[in-house]
């Protein structure tokens, strides 16, 4: 194997904190510890279809650690494989533009790339993988779904947003008595919810794994209001179905379906059948952004000097990963495709129970 | 005049950072400067028609400073004047209760009542001067809309969590490529917008005050893009109707109607005619809670004493204010009905101006 | 073995983010989960030994959640075993008062003890273990230097503090093109400022675990200079001694002596040696004040629920841990006493490194 | 009047949040508004003397907003008319070096400077308005010590972070009896120990303006110990001198004296004399860092855009204000030399009276 002097660093899919911490340790790292030479690529795979990229200095990445975002760009849209085209009359078509973004790769003479991404990014980086292109996967997604890791940089600092959330809420509930209903992240898994629940002290948990009916909601209320608790902090995750099975969506900009909406039902149950005045308020991307959390520092910044590491060494086809509190490294297979989701019996549901929180099941 | 022997406390009206520091306030001054007692009327004015209170001493606000909510309780439903009942069958009747809340306040041994509250509770405190009982009010109102003063309690707080909010979606958009809507409170002024716009640097400010279109929206955010910024931050007040006109209203939990929804409707219209991708937080009740910010703890002190101050002096039917830095007396008759709006050409509004907001008009 | 109706808990040591948190942990799954009563011991050991308790209700530790400090006092003085009376003349005595401390325990009714603290108070927990009490240990210290878990409860809430702190320095330094030192908490250990360090990009990070000299300290500020950089952020343990071997500490108020001072002789040395305006930031204790973090909430609340079943199934002489991602029970003597440091050559310090920091060595 | 074309902006003085939202603030209205260049001058007079400076365009100053520090550097060392060199011998003499100074100017070709900072820059900048350079001055000191304006940007952030400062250490001394002495910044005045002790609910405040003795400090302890209060906390400013008149200070690292160490001197004397255990946190440089608060940027943009009006106006020798209310402008003359001190009799001090803080006199 002929020794790696060019090391590309893509971001792709969603904003997540932690990704200019992962973008800064995976630079830092190549060129002091290692002396090579960084190439970013900007807006995801779309800058590697475009060969829109720059070379990164110390400089670059100089003060960028504690910011939300990312400086290369990035976006959830464009796949190599599956690249979006829209002729002059408007209509979609997709086409594997892979060989192009290898071609490209080549060109920018980045000998292994380093893709920091979820679910989608990283079934695109594995199958770069599989067509021989050396890949290094970074678990990015604040959902925290994704298989073979403990956990992904971006998470605990969404949980600081979502926890601060429901602190906030908490004390107005209770003056006024309220029912106050959050609407937190988390499309197939309710780790947000269950977490944020946990750490706000929410009263009623509700998540994709575990089925609900209103009328167990209900009866927690009214438990709750005999013990003289005339308030209730409900958690929602928006990828929770309604009891019926209904999955919710809002109607988005392009009349594309995003997630979004079940903390209305649930207030609006709530409100009809608890007889009790129920807000609500959807965080939305909120989520996304801000400040990285310390711990998400320190793992965005373990997660990229070790990428590094892996690519110097010549691995493939593998993602940075934290198990058992060590940094490892899992095959690609093992990750994507599929979601991560909370163990309906595991600890951490089991613990929200004990003080007493209830999952309307 | 009998001096005053025993002062009474009453928080009314929705939940608002610094509730607790006026209550604090008042007792501890009570206490310690003028030697009162001081009864803390419980739910807001559904405790004095109850007759629902008890003594606070030193013990009962100690550490309740820095925090949210009001450990009074308050509800914005009760009204003496226009007590609601429901009847065995369900049906609905007001009747003026105000002779037996001022009974109730009689028998409580209060000489003088402190209401902090916005302008429906203040309304209320207003009457029950008019019937001949010692009221001052205190300015409490996130949304800044009080006539009188140059600014309440509360406002700064939820300033600071709408800012932290435009913060928030700032490094998204940025990094994304993306339309941001931020729905604040204001049902029928945009102070919080206004200001969380300018602290924020919002692209875009929606205010009841200013009409605006959505073509001239549309304008700003495509003369962004010519100058290479591809994303746009719109923060719009809950209470600004649509170009038609229309006020947007959520239906809400009793049926009736809750404000709140313009923000995916200004969404929709972005996403649509400017072709970008958009996406709505709606901030709801966060406004109304958690600690409150430095500024807001010494107002509500500085009211807090003030109010005592201007009881035991025997004044009534007063509001305590801030007017050009100092602290001053109001009468309730300047202060409600009605609001103080943003003035359309005045100096805030031209600051935003001046370094790049639009509007949209 | 007779099943236990009533369970104790008592809280020592200094102050930690997360034991209210403990306490509502312990009280409520006590309650709602076993059907037990809750005696809560005031004023950690001392009120062992003064019979200084009351009965914990659910209302008794409703809102505490999100709180700083301990409803229940604590200090970090009194030792059953070691318990200092002062006679008239002054003349300090220390005597063994533990027949006395456990026949109190009886009186209470107490038939199992959950004791949260770090290695001085679980050592006291061990010997009360071995004396007959059932004893179950609870891992607090911001210290992180508790052997037997991976993580104690308050370390990450002292992180927070503590990576603001630098976050807030940087700014300065690099604008103002000074040198910044922060003194961070770790009496024996560097988990803070190593942490912190990384969290938050300082340049050098000095702890206990690794010598350091000033010439290297003042090597590296000038391998910065060298690329452009005019400022270093420097992170120093309290506990980490000087070049000499000697240990900086200062002067308590009652003669005694207590940790600090190191980063001042740092930033004198860098003043000096490397001709650079350099300033100090002592943190002392608002690392152990604040609310807890989000993970800090959850950990806590998967201690104390987890502490009471062991204490349900007649375990004693255990402390809880978290032990790769899973709460797990470690005997007292593999706990205390001692303290965990900071591998020299383990992963975090790697990582550091290869982002750049120097250790000085 | 020759239009303004070109105008310059730079920032004296020590770290204050808000120099980056004012640089934005002038640029952004500079360009947008009134179509003019803006040159920003690097580190201070340092960049004026020494002709270092460069273009600012709208890319410069985007993003900025929210960030602590100063993107075109400051330090408080360089005064065109007392220019110090350093000889080959290390010899220090000083020169007026104000004609080359202005000659840079010139040469950069601006034409209207715009100057924030604190008594010794806007002092400078008097002096130029003098020599005729047509001078701007923008009011930036955390202490809020200037004349001429109610307050200062950067006052409310430095607030911020000393209250939170307060909040943390309350909860630590009440749960656990302690004394806690918070050192905050004020050299000459006591604004920031004042507003921290009322928003943070302190017990004493110790300012320069209002002479105390230990013993009436003490006597404040005991009396809160009769209430059963067992914990104090202390606000001192970094320039309260001691009871006997002596100001305290540390050795600075060129073995000048910088401020500080006041905290320790008076936790020594509440340890001794109150017999109770006290500890001293010194937040030092964390005032000047960190993100404006939503009140400062908005102060600061309001400052920013009315000194380039002011400047194209033809103003020279004035400095922004914020005077009841309105943005006005004031003469440099009524601002510098001298410092605005806390009214000892005033409503602020009167206010903290009220709710039983003890000034120690």
């Amino acid at each position: 194997m002929a020794s790696v002097r060019r090391i590309g660093i893509l971001t792709g899919g969603g904003d997540c904190p932690g990704l200019n911490a992962v973008i800064r340790a995976v630079t830092k790292s190549a060129i002091f510890e290692h002396g090579l030479e960084v190439v970013g690529i900007n807006e995801g795979f779309g800058g590697l279809i475009e060969n829109n990229w720059r070379l990164l200095g110390d400089e670059d990445v100089s003060g960028i650690l504690p910011r939300g975002g990312t400086i290369l760009g990035a976006n959830n849209r464009d796949n190599p494989f599956m690249f979006r085209t829209i002729s002059a009359e408007g209509a979609v078509t997709y086409e594997d533009n892979s060989g192009a973004a290898i071609a490209n790769l080549e060109g920018m003479g980045v000998e292994a790339l380093v893709v920091a991404g979820g679910d989608g990014t990283l079934s695109i980086a594995r199958k770069l993988h599989e067509k021989g292109v050396p890949v290094v996967g970074l678990p990015k997604t604040i959902d925290n779904d994704l298989h073979g890791t403990d956990v992904s940089f971006g998470f605990d600092s969404a949980l600081h947003t979502a926890t601060d959330a429901v602190d906030k809420l908490h004390t107005t509930a209770a003056s006024h008595h309220r029912g106050m209903v959050l609407e937190v992240m988390g499309r197939n898994a309710g780790w947000i919810a269950l977490c944020a629940g946990i750490a706000g002290g929410g009263d009623i948990i509700l998540i994709p794994e575990i089925p609900y009916t209103f009328e167990k909601v209900v009866r927690s209320i009214e438990e709750r209001r005999s013990r003289g608790k005339r308030f209730s902090i409900v958690v929602v995750a928006e990828g929770a179905p309604l009891p019926s099975g209904e999955k919710v969506h809002r109607a988005g900009p392009g009349g594309e379906k995003v997630p979004g909406g079940v903390g209305e039902r649930v207030a609006e149950a709530i409100g009809e059948m608890a007889d009790m005045d129920t807000r609500v308020t959807v965080l939305g991307h909120l989520q996304r952004g801000g400040s990285p959390s310390p711990f998400d520092r320190i793992l965005a910044t373990a997660f990229g000097t070790a990428a590094v590491d892996l690519a110097v060494a010549g691995r493939s086809g593998v993602m940075v990963a934290l198990r058992n509190m060590r940094i490892d490294a899992v095959p690609l297979e093992e990750v994507v495709p599929g979601q991560r989701k909370v163990p309906a019996d595991g600890e951490l549901v089991s613990f929200a129970r004990s003080v007493g929180a209830s999952f309307g099941d």
